[in-house]
């Protein structure tokens, strides 16, 4: 049998002295509770409480992560159960699902995919062979039998997990109706939800013109004007903010930020609401929303993220047949220096604002990121985003913004995930890799050890508390 | 005398634990056969079976890694007897040039070019001492002498080096004859040719139009049409298969691909022929190609290759005197996403081709290529490339690649090169970096130690194989 | 009482074999002389020798790396003392100001700012314990005390820090009357100009039309013309060679350069000199500057520093408060391969021009600039620049350009900094990471180890000395 291999020292540099400062830094952050600023699972599995089905539709089906890399190595999505748009055959035969998966588990090695899954088999299914085409049933048949149990479930995992507070992320358009649930269930499990306006913002959303329509019938607001329009918004964030909310985010194609006058905004949102807008058009119109996002923070008080850069939806015949999110979309070259200089410009130098930037163009921390966090006070960093959520991509971020931006200028972890069970192992990996960091400057002398003890806890768990004001 | 120190650990990280596993694992690959699948080796050489004439014409006149370094540090190209266009004077005395290079061995110091000459001094020439101006002539004559004997010819070394099969790299309008000749004379060694059309498929390379009129002449087909042109390509490829071939190969300046209707294509063909296309179009051109050369793979069975992103003669004045190749090609920024849509689109779900994608912009490891790789089932990641081909640049490619694309959807070495002498340290560069950096991962609990025994030799030998069919 | 962690051993890796090395290596250039050829202290300082006025005013305004990172935070540039334009009010107390800092000394943990100022603190002033809230009015009593001290005066201290030389940088409009002085004083300490003509050079400087014409009334040349404009640079050039001038630098927004001709060149200066030239043309303009340079520097010998992609002023709001230099320039994306090319056409064969480049875009290390030094002869590649200037960022330079330029190409370190006191502690960083990278690559055998103690002195001094001709 091989074992998962949860070794305590994981994660850690091989040089002893350092990795025993790791390991003593790292048992003061162990337990802290986890914050989840920034996510994606789905309210309902808390409103609800309701048991998850089965492993496959638990782990694969909704993990792009994991399909992704099926999918490279010539695996259909409908072999792993990946509903299709048209309705058509897909397998839906949950074991079977799992053993292809299981069969190709060697594909995951060097991931964090590969992490996180050992990390939740072993800590959360107590399993401690590996999984390969040999152990798929035994360990299909155990966490299906666990999931069935009381202990299983979301409220409990969520529990389990530590985790003091969870937010969600939302369309303007929802109801919020499972987090209305939560709250009037009476558990004491902190979800809040955030204000994700890309539907009725991206003229080049799916629908864009029928989610304005309905933000208007929504809100009682004439949203084919421009200031009714805003009024909506100002509305929305009210009523998100009523459910919990601290923030609001963005996931645009660049950082584009706009400042223009009322009368352009009209035009961009005629020819938006028409279906006439122009590519560079519809690009305006949404950095003129990040600025106007901004102007309504300073009002409310929700923070602002900036998630930009990723191309979605690459894959065209995939999308045809599959929908988003299913593993296509590739980051792209960002610039910031150019792209936030209007919204900057307007509220750069605020103190009642802060604006959490991400990348998925690394090459972004040490030339832009930092330089920029480490001047304007708006600015923050957030942490290694999707494909950079891995322990080089912490590293790297580590050893390229600090210098220049600092700790403070960060926010701590945000886990990203719709994938629930790895929650722990995301936080556990960021904490890891942060004392590592920490323990590495304390080794070479850059940083007092006190300070690195200072530090951890704030790396894991108070920053983003603080930053995100939760 | 100062030694030259071929360390049994050289490469390998100082810690010792790590060190230790990183030994362990090259010593199951060290010996394994090299598998060159990608390269530019004279196939003469083997056909021929002649001696090399002497150490100053084996090792510095083909060599621009060698004699690039030397220019930069005010060392006249005629001074090491590169042969200018002109005919003008250049040194002839092979031990003046050898002399002249000895006195600045000192520049390599740092470098890979310095490593793999070491190596080949130590391993096949059985030098001690380091070379120096003082050790010059000692090294001349030694090499010289070695190069006299059956031992250093051609075939000998090929065996010697144990290379199960090597690619070489011809355009569509070399008869391959060398190719014949070796296949006819009995000789067991596998030498193969690669197909790669950028002298016909690329309207700014020198003399395009001669060569798309011979390549009509030579396959029979009237490549002044669009038809006939894609005909000729297809029945070059079948000879090219015949002789070997597994694989064609793209120099592009950029990644960009195309997929234009046949009415377009003409039209491009026909400027292009006639001397009058624009820059914009040539590139639509090679674009084009890089798609088409795609459809054929899907008949033919042959793996793509695409080396984009150098910036080619960027010393006009160099180029003028003694032409290409002299080692003033510089990389330029190199997009992926957007240039690769078009062939994607077409291609990029199939499960019959795959596409072998190269760089000379690192920043595109993590955030384009592993993303994509780990998406598209036809994509692969090539080994780093060229100025990348160096032990740091391989750990990042390793660092960086890993946890988005895996170890599956890369494909293990290429030595890419015309050194014949540097075959062996490059492969051998190549399996020391990927053992230390599987180590690395065993000693910091990201992998289990068995499965880095496992990977070892899919990364030196089993991966290229397969991706390259060989 | 938390200590000040100046440790032997500082910045060199935990692994011990490595750090011995690293320390033996470093113990062998610790002593040798400063060689500062690029920087930006007062030369007024060494002319008046006057004593430093307090330690905020010699440690705080004037340093836009600690007051960007305070402002960053929220805390308002008025209270750390920065004079506002319009004379509006600031803080004047010093001790407050010092205050101010010294409760937000944790900001700068993992700053190589942390370290320049600890550096000094200890070894300068020889305080033992770390600087916070509770120990600012000692620290500040007690620098205040020394400050006062003939120990501590400019000369003093220069030749105390062992600086062999320093050069200045001064506009063309500069009579350079402190180095006028400076030799006149008979004191023995060597403080040199450069040319940095960027105030006449810029048509977007602010004064350019104004800085054109006193060019011409300081030189007696009509700057109205091309040519007459070109002669005052000449003029310029050989007075700022007679106070010791080595060098010329060049800050652009981009690396762009151009090869003109002259009556392209005289409609560019007259559109600048009316004010109406656009900022396509302004590029334009600064470009052909660079390549004018470059042909006067063949002439009279100047070394050619380039230092492009900073964009300056991006904080429109501080910049009309409190001018230039208050720590909001942002580093931008900078190509080198098509924007050096005219000037590289022209010149980049040239036996008798050195060229160094310098960059804010780290990704250019390995695919542009070591590529492009490792070719042409007037190529060198500066020291990590600006926010690079930092142990994470050192070791990147290495590591990203050694490959392909190896040591010989690059020119040891600049530390080009308006902070007189951090220059003995920029040094040391240098000194130690560039030990830490040879010891690295000795304990890995990809250096023998005497090479490695013949390159230290080279990397700490000798280089420097050669490429500025100092």
């Amino acid at each position: 049998m091989k074992p998962i291999d949860l070794h305590p020292d994981r994660l850690f540099p091989a040089e002893p002295a350092t990795r025993a400062l790791a390991r003593a830094l790292y048992d003061t952050v162990r337990d802290l509770p986890i914050v989840s600023p920034h996510g994606h699972t789905d309210p309902q599995w808390y409103a609800d409480d309701a048991p998850f089905p089965d492993a496959s539709a638990l782990l694969i089906v909704p993990d792009h992560y994991v399909f992704r890399m099926l999918y490279s190595q010539g695996i259909p999505l409908e072999q792993v159960g990946i509903p299709r748009r048209d309705g058509g055959p897909v397998e839906r035969d949950a074991r079977k699902i799992w053993r292809t998966f299981a069969a190709h588990y060697h594909l995951f090695r060097g991931t964090p995919t590969r992490m996180w899954l050992d990390h939740a088999f072993r800590a959360e299914f107590g399993m401690e062979e590996r999984l390969t085409a040999e152990s798929a049933d035994r360990y299909f048949d155990r966490i299906n039998a666990m999931l069935a149990t009381p202990a299983f479930r979301p409220r409990a995992l969520f529990e389990r997990f530590n985790i003091e507070v969870i937010a969600t992320t939302e369309s303007p358009l929802d109801p919020l109706a499972h987090h209305a649930r939560i709250r009037a269930s009476g558990w004491k499990g902190r979800v809040v939800t955030a204000y994700r306006p890309d539907p009725v913002v991206d003229p080049e959303f799916d629908g864009f013109r029928a989610n304005v329509a309905k933000l208007g019938e929504i809100t009682g607001e004439n949203t084919a004007t421009w200031t009714g329009y805003l009024a909506a918004h100002r509305n929305r964030r009210a009523y998100f903010k009523s459910m919990g909310a601290t923030s609001t985010d963005h996931g645009h194609p660049t950082a584009l930020t706009c400042d223009l006058d009322a009368a352009a905004c009209q035009k961009l949102l005629d020819r938006a609401l028409a279906g006439t807008i122009a590519a560079e058009e519809a690009e305006q119109f949404r950095g003129q929303m990040l600025t106007e996002m901004a102007t309504m923070s300073r009002d409310d008080g929700l923070v602002m993220q900036i998630h930009p850069g990723s191309f979605r939806n690459h894959n065209a015949l995939l999308f045809a047949d599959f929908g988003r999110d299913k593993g296509a979309d590739i980051p792209t070259r960002t610039d910031y220096v150019r792209a936030l200089r209007p919204l900057l410009a307007k509220h750069g130098n605020a103190r009642d604002l802060t604006v959490i930037l991400f990348t998925l163009d690394e090459t972004s921390y040490a030339r832009e990121l930092a330089p920029l966090a480490g001047h304007y006070p708006i600015l923050k960093l957030g942490p290694p985003w999707w494909f950079h959520d891995s322990p080089e991509g912490m590293l790297r971020f580590r050893e390229q913004a600090t210098e220049t931006a600092g700790f403070y200028n960060t926010v701590g972890f945000n886990d990203d995930t719709r994938a629930f069970l790895s929650i722990p192992a995301r936080h556990d990996v960021a904490r890891r890799i942060d004392c590592r960091f920490l323990a590495t400057l304390v080794r070479e002398h850059r940083l007092g050890e006190d300070e690195a003890f200072d530090l951890a806890p704030q790396l894991a768990y108070h920053l983003a508390k603080q930053a995100y004001k939760l």
